[in-house]
């Protein structure tokens, strides 16, 4: 069976798992301990980077947006990209939104400092960091809550790689319970209607050994 | 006209600026102020980020690896990517190694520090991500080779996305005779039939005001 090399917090992973299971592909799971950079496992991605994907012939894939493109290029059926290349290119730009900037501005300022770096590298988080994710996540939201109003799902009328990338990353950022949904609730509905597919099951399952997610993660009706 | 809103010295704009002219696409450039976040740029793209392609309907399509890929979708004439879902992926697996990995290892501790956040910011640079970016440049370079000593082009048999990308990097950081050819003559090759391709001359002719290149960066024969 075709594999994923991945840790269970790292929202690129999340994303992969998201599609492979929107797409109905199965895949095995196998947790890389990316900071050991394992000699099998940089001969698979000379980044030493997860996610990467196994096929069953053994050929790796690396890296979210690359194995976004691959399964799509792939696998057609149920695709996660839609439309001409203007529409595709929206779908991109809020894909890159999420894998880059989003991840860049609030994900690594938290998830990356709190669980990353605390339990996986042993260092103490930069509060720095923390207090810059806690701010930027706001204007991420009211963009979200923007989009909504105007789109069924963020890159248009269909379920999108867009949707996935913006799950991966705020369920990562949610299992910390750092996402002020209150704030916002029309970004906290559009999640909800995320949270209630199968293919986020698997990644409302996941427990991180000695950091618990808060009571309303996995609950549908948060 | 179709336009594209960049800096001369920003990687992620060389690279589309590259793209364009392989593929034979005219476009009118337009030196983009990020630092002042206009309202009319921040309409185009509210990341507030360069680039940002317009074209002639005045819809905008946002960011390097977004246009590359929209640039293929839309104008399939001259490729920049091709075979089949894996060739693929190993394209789009070294294009985001270098928009990403060297933009992040490489070219943002170098070409970041010393130009876009000294002469445009009134930053003084980080002499520790000065010394980071001197120091990690030897493994790309190392990769190029070994890549080189494999393939034709750095994803296959034919000139790629990934050519382009390792051309707007390279060349951004070669501004600064910040790469090491000395050390690597077999990567000094690769990047010299880069150069000589007509697609190039517009970025060897690049001149950033009170920051000129060293006299070989617009060398052929460097």
């Amino acid at each position: 069976m075709r594999q994923l090399f991945h840790l269970a917090i790292d929202p690129g992973s999340r994303a992969v798992r998201i599609a492979l299971a929107e797409k109905s592909l199965d895949v095995e799971l196998k947790a890389e301990p990316v900071w050991e950079r394992r000699q099998e496992f940089l001969a698979l991605n000379p980044a030493g980077e997860i996610p990467v994907l196994v096929e069953e012939d053994g050929t790796p894939i690396c890296g979210a947006a690359t194995i976004l493109d691959y399964l799509d290029d792939a696998y057609p059926e149920r695709p996660l990209i839609h439309g001409d290349a203007l529409a595709r290119a929206e779908i991109r730009r809020l894909t890159d939104w999420f894998l880059v900037k989003f991840a860049y501005e609030v994900t690594d300022c938290l998830v990356g400092e709190k669980l990353m770096k605390r339990f996986l590298v042993g260092q103490n988080p930069s509060s720095d960091a923390i207090r810059a994710g806690l701010s930027n996540i706001h204007g991420h939201l009211t963009y979200i809550e923007w989009l909504s109003e105007r789109r069924t799902w963020l890159g248009g009328d269909h379920l999108s790689r867009a949707d996935v990338a913006a799950a991966a990353h705020l369920s990562a950022v949610d299992y910390l319970g750092d996402v002020p949904w209150a704030d916002h609730p029309e970004a906290k509905e559009y999640y909800a209607r995320l949270k209630s597919r199968p293919s986020m099951r698997s990644i409302l399952a996941d427990h991180v050994p000695g950091a618990p997610p808060p009571k309303h993660y996995a609950d549908l009706d948060f």
